[in-house]
Order: structure tokens, then sequence, then C-alpha cells
């Protein structure tokens, strides 16, 4: 894939603007196999960053890492009738080992959930066994019609939490619990201003109970599923028969639930901060929060540019550019990278004890006495951060409407897109219906709720909930 | 899987404690498709502290992590003659997706020289883009007939470096520092005495210039390759075209390198250190350091162990078996585990202010003032850990032999199983007559040699140097 010279503006073709954002930024490149990516070291940069934060978090709340294998016999699959529904089309199988058929196909998980379920039918006894709360960082296979850097591909990288516990409610809250972290991170490291709720009965997970998820809105007006957490109940304990003696020495069956992040998170991440001239990165998950850029080589530069690194190296990850590029090139280079801040060091500015700092989100300059650089930095990196919620959360609220019946719905997202609320039956065969008129379906319905009966703006049936619907990536 | 009650003894049957030991310790199950296994989180913990220190120290010399994608597409894998020739029958592949069959079979990366070969040659095009230094945390697969677990898998999971130079010696200089790093960390984190060197022609990886080697010795006598690096001049750079402007402005071929290390260490480390009472770790990689057991819950005994935990957690990977188990299980259970240190609290011992500390390898047990423990751990620890290495190492010396000749071969590896020191021709030839008559192969040629000339203790051609040959894993 050639490196092209220029970003296509965001306003003129969004999606363009996407892909050469990625390839421009050296986030990704093509793979050969059609529908997968190239993850170039500055995209799994970011991923690792992702990994880093959030593994910190299960473990905190008890979360064993495990691996389970790749492949999924055919026919252990097929068990769960939805989940088995669900994924089918989308399934690359082995079929043969060199020159060898094999005996029966093997899949390549497009998910966990039969390998874990079947995994727990062995290992559990008793309700002194459990809760089992596992997670894996692995690979999974989709494959996809249109795919984009990102946000579909046929292989992607995630996360798959898997629990099971001898309590309904307990598995229930987990889902919750973990619902609540990945709120957080979206919101506080991702700067992401998403809304958390449940989805409808159309879009929950292949085989669950119920799906939590929380929803970003891209700067487009197109929403994005940032993350999902499956209550079970025992959906998959009854086929897979995962059974546990209870307190009360009575088998029962178990109840479960599975949640994760996917590397669709870069994409939500470039698709709500970036702009005309690259990348716009949140600083936590920056690979290079800070990067020096001398404008002379003096000796004097490089000696306090060598200074500054070590004193900010502590809390920030810094670097200095040390390419034989000239000046202008190494600061558009900084720009479409997504860098935060860049401290540019020069003689002229050193004879004042100075040096400049640029934010890559306003583009503003500010002059700084070099002994105060930590605490400008700080202040900085705070309100850069700040800025970039703000931006996103504007956005999204400007781009949230109401309605009240369907014409209303189309009106509406045709001059706005995002998110509209609209009262909503919740049945599957409405929304089935509102999809194929509008291309557009359910993203969740919000835990806050007013509780007032309205009318479906779909089938016009009596409902209390509120739900967001948009289009989505 | 069932859980064993009684682990084999290792002189019994080496093989059947093998398996006993992985299942009992929890470290992996089997998996539901033939040679796979499941990563328990015990097994997978050992795996993540492994990851750790490598990627750290792979990042010190400048390793970027990147990820590419699992599938290949067969005219691709089919560029490099050798490598084709290696993988083939062992490589699963893809041929369908649902219902559809795919225009071209894609295979599951037994390795990814051939994706990294196809992206270095978009990739590059200047000497200034070299080098590119890369390396991926993966699962791979290649199809074996005979498995168990950990040390033979159809699927494991591995690191892979990939790199590509403008310059001959700084390639094979990286294959060299690469090696280092392993042999450092087998030697001082996982207390494995390797030796180091080159692989024979027959040996070497498929498609490579030269394969350097770690090689271990198990408790048994049978040697273990525990990481290699390849150096591939331009074996792949000239099939796959990776060509790139050299100063003098002329194209020419890059030359490049691979190196890995996989789950497979855990086998060595297994079948090195453990013993019949279960796992035996080395410090450095055991998820848990110090188990604190309590012998009687009262007031004080808890207030003291929360004390110790605390204050040894600053240091080491700490727990407390909390438990409603008996006495006798948790230590057993710790154990089998292979726990270096217990600290053992009791009412009794509390009254001199004492606590037992016990030491897993020689189950030896001292008491220590409560105010002394800091020390008398870290004293301990050092003194546990040398003393795993010195014992894997003076079995690999008492099962170290030399021959001259292949009758003195035979006689030798069967009266003691090792490694055996041979001075051989190198020949291709010669080695499978070895193998053939044998079924053991060159383990390495050693860096240190003396140079003298003998005669190659099979074909009796004249030779300088010496190898060490052995039955393998």
């Amino acid at each position: 894939m050639k490196q092209l010279d220029k970003i296509t503006p965001r306003d003129v073709d969004f999606s363009q603007w996407y892909t050469d954002t990625v390839i421009n930024a050296k986030l990704a490149s093509y793979g050969p196999v059609k529908g997968t990516i190239i993850f170039r070291p500055y995209g799994y940069a970011i991923w690792e960053l992702i990994q880093k934060y959030l593994d910190g978090k299960f473990k905190e709340i008890g979360v064993e890492n495990v691996y389970f294998p790749l492949l999924i016999p055919q026919s252990l699959f097929q068990k769960e009738k939805d989940h088995i529904e669900g994924f089918s089309p989308e399934i690359a199988t082995v079929t043969r080992v060199g020159d060898t058929e094999l005996p029966e196909p093997l899949f390549i998980r497009p998910t966990s959930e039969v390998l874990m379920a079947n995994y727990f039918k062995n290992e559990v006894k008793s309700y002194r066994d459990l809760p089992l709360i596992y997670n894996q960082w692995t690979n999974v296979m989709r494959w996809e019609k249109t795919t984009r850097p990102f946000l579909r591909t046929s292989e992607f990288l995630w996360q798959e939490g898997h629990t099971v516990h001898s309590d309904r409610k307990e598995a229930s809250d987990l889902t919750l619990k973990i619902l609540d972290i990945y709120t957080e991170f979206a919101n506080n490291l991702l700067l992401l201003p998403v809304i958390s709720g449940k989805k409808t009965e159309r879009e929950k997970f292949a085989g669950a109970d119920s799906t939590y998820t929380i929803e970003s809105l891209m700067h487009d007006g197109q929403a994005l599923q940032c993350g999902t957490s499956h209550y079970f109940a025992d959906n998959f304990s009854k086929p897979y028969e995962i059974k546990f003696q209870n307190k009360e020495g009575k088998l029962e069956h178990a109840y479960s639930t599975s949640w994760g992040v996917s590397t669709r998170l870069i994409g939500a991440i470039i698709m709500t901060h970036s702009d005309d001239n690259g990348l716009v990165l949140p600083s936590s998950i920056s690979p290079v929060q800070i990067r020096i850029i001398q404008i002379k080589e003096t000796e004097e530069v490089l000696k306090v540019s060598n200074d500054i690194k070590n004193l900010l190296s502590n809390k920030y990850r810094v670097d200095t550019d040390k390419t034989d590029k000239s000046f202008g090139f190494k600061i558009s280079e900084a720009e479409i990278k997504g860098i935060p801040l860049r401290i540019e060091i020069g003689p002229r500015d050193l004879e004042n004890d100075q040096v400049t700092i640029s934010r890559r989100d306003t583009r503003e300059k500010i002059q700084v006495n070099v002994r105060e650089i930590e605490q400008a930095i700080d202040q900085m990196i705070k309100e850069y951060d700040a800025n970039l919620y703000a931006n996103a959360l504007k956005n999204r609220e400007n781009r949230t409407s109401k309605a009240k019946t369907i014409e209303e719905y189309k009106k509406v997202l045709e001059s706005n897109q995002g998110f509209v609320l609209v009262p909503f039956c919740g049945e599957v065969e409405c929304e089935e219906k509102v999809k194929k008129e509008t291309s557009t379906n359910s993203r969740c319905i919000p835990f806050e709720q007013d509780n007032k009966i309205e009318n479906c703006f779909n089938c016009n049936k009596e409902t209390k909930l509120k739900v967001y619907f948009a289009r989505a990536y």
C-alpha cells in the first residue's frame, strides 16, 4: 500500500479521510488475505496500552487469564442453536492438514463460548468450584463482506471474558461490573463519551439472555458499539451440561457470562478525535505523549533536550525526533501521528531560557521557561485531554435528537445524523421493519429511563421504553 | 480430564510423571481438538511472566511489536522452496467460509516469515528505511503426530521476531544478540543451564543460512531445544523481492533474520526442576513466590499473616491460602504447584515471635523471628534458585559424555542418556544415517571448539568440528 502525501479532508469524504489517516499515521496496512490488516508498530503500541490498562483492571477484580485453542470441532459448536445460527455464515473452516482431509471440519473461533462451556462442564462439580472468572487476549475470525481497518476485519484482536457462577444474581452483577470498567475506560481514558445500556432483543448476542453495551458516536454521526457484556443465564450451561452441586446438595445448571472489547476501539478513537491533519490521540493511549523536536542541533539545544527528556520520562512517554528530516517534516509527522504535545527547542528561545510547547488538538503554542516545564506540561496534558472529551461530547450532544414517529425519525436522521431517542416497543419484528426501511437499528436502551408511557415510534404500540437508534458502523 | 490423586514417581515412568505433574498442578488440560491444550490460569500466568521479561528485554534493544494476520494464501507461501517443503505436511488449511468454498486455500501460519517478507517487500525502499526490527506474540499451528502438553502441541504460543537489514553483518550480529538474550534468560531466570551454539546443516530451519540454538538437558537425559535464532542472509529477500537502494544508489537484496521461543519453555522448566511431589518452579516465573499458610486462624495469626503479606508484597508475589481445606491439604497443594517458599504461621510459634519457612526444593524448614523475616526470605530465595540451577547443571554434567566412534556413541547413550560430544563431519547425509540408526540427532555445534582435527564419529572423514548429539524431545 503506497504512502499517501495528503489526507483527504474529513468533511469531503469521511470514509476516505479515515483510511488516509490510518495509512499515513502508519497504524496499519492491508494483509494479503482480503479483509485482514497488519498492525504496524504504531498501531500495535496503542493496542498494547489498551491491553495494559484493562488487564490491570480485570486482575483487580479477580479475573484470571487463560488461553483456549483456536479451533473448535464443528459438532461441539452446534449444540447451542442461536449461537450457531448467528455465526455460521462467517466461520472460516479448516478441512485439511497438508494433503490429508480431516475427519471433521474445524472452525476457527469467532468467539470462545463453546470451548469455555465444554471446559466448564468437565471442571465444575460443586458450588465450591465457583465462580470461575476467566479472560483471554486472542485473535478471532469472522468473515465480513465489507471491511475497514480496525472497525470491521476478518481477523481481529480482542479480549474475551468468560465466567461461570453458582448464583444467577452474581453472574448478572458481574456483567454490569465489567460494563462499568468498560464505561470508565472509554470515558476517562479513551475520552469517548459513551452511552451505556442494554441491547434490544434483536440486537443482543447470539445465545445471550441480555447484552449490555457501550455505544459511542463518531464525528460523522454514525454510532459505534465499543464493548459488550453478556449475561447468559443458563442458556449455555443447559446444552453444554454445566452442572454443579449446590449448597442443598442438588444438581443445578450454572450461570455464565461473556464480555469483550476489541481492536475496533482504535477505530473509535480515530473517528472521534482525529482531524484533517491526521490522528489526534488521547494521552493515555498515545505511544508517544511528548515529542521533542530540535530546531537546530547546537550543543546547548542537545543538552537542554536531554535534560528535559530525562525530567519528563519519569511521568510521560517522551521521545526525541533524531532523524535528519527537515523541521517542517518533523512537525507534520508528529501531527499526523497525533502526538499530544511537542516541545520545540531552538537556540534563540534558549537565550531567554525558553522552549515552545505545541498542542496537537488546538495547534496552540506557548513559550515556557525551561525551569517551569514540568508544571506547564502537566497542565497542558490535562487541558488537552479535557478538550478532546469536551469536543466529542459536544458533537454527540449536537447530534442527538428525539423523534415520536417514524416519519419524524427519518427526517431527523436526514438533517442531523446521530443518535435519535425514540419510544420503542422493543419487539424483534418491529425493529426488523425499521432496519429494512431505514438501514438503521437500535443501539441501546439507556439505563436512565423516564418511564412515561408513549407510543412506539414505528408500530404505535404503547411502551415505556425509550431507545437510542442510529446508523452504525 | 480427571484430577489425579497421585503423581507417578519420576523414575518409574518419566513420561507419565510429566503428564501427572501438568494435570495436578493445574497448568493445562487437553482441548477438544487432538493435540491442543487449554492453558489454565496457573499455566498461563507462567507464560505471562516469561512474556513480560522477554518483551522488556526486546524493547530495550529497539524491537517493535506488531501483529500480522493468521492466514497466509497458499500461493504466497510457496515462493521459498525449502520453507514450503519443511512445513507443508503440518499446515492446517482453511478451504471454506460458511458454506462457500474459497477460491484459494489459506494456510494457518506455522510461522510468519512469508507474511513478513511480503510486507517488507512493499515497505522497504531505501537503506534509510532499515533496519526494521519486529516481533509478535502469537499463536501458530503445526500439526504434530505425537503431542505432549507444552512440548509439542498442534497449536502453541510463542514470540516470533522478524528483522530486515541493509547490512549482512548487522543482520547476522542481531541473531547472536538475540541468542544472548535467550541464553541469559534461560540460565539466570529459568535456571536452565543451556548450551548455546549453531545447528548443523540437517537441523537448521527451513530456509535459513544459519540457525543458532540454546539446548537444555531434561532430568531424564533427553535434550530439548529451548529457543532458536535464524540468519537468512538473502534467502527470503530474493524470492520475495525485498530490495533497497543502498548508499551507492544501487538496488540490493536485504538481509533478514527470525527468532523465537515458545510455550515449550514451560515444558523445559517442568522436566528440569520438578520432582515426585509435583512442580518446582524458579522464583522468577513462579506466579506465587511465597504462600502464607495459617496453622490455626487466631486473631494474632491473622494479624501477623497480614503484616507479613504487606511487608513482602513490595518485593515478592505473595498470597495467603484462605480456603477451608485442611492444613495438610494446603501444604501438599503448595508443593504440587511448586511454590518456592511457604510461611507457616501458628499460635504456638508466635508465642516465641517465630514463624516457620519451608523450601519447596529441599523441603527444609527453618524457624525465623518475625522481625527478621524479610532478610530470611531474601536469603532463602537466593539459595533456592541457586540450588535449582546447581542441580540442573549437575544433572547435565553427569549426563554429558564423549565418544569417538558410532559404536562408542551407542554404548554411551545406552548406559548414560544425555549429551554426547562427538567429532562430526557436519554433512547432511552422514547425520541422516546416524538419525536412522540411533533415533538421535545433533543438538548443536557449541561455540567453544578445540579445533583439533579428528575423524567423524560416523563416516570417519577428517573434521575439526565437535558437535553435541542426543536423543531429543
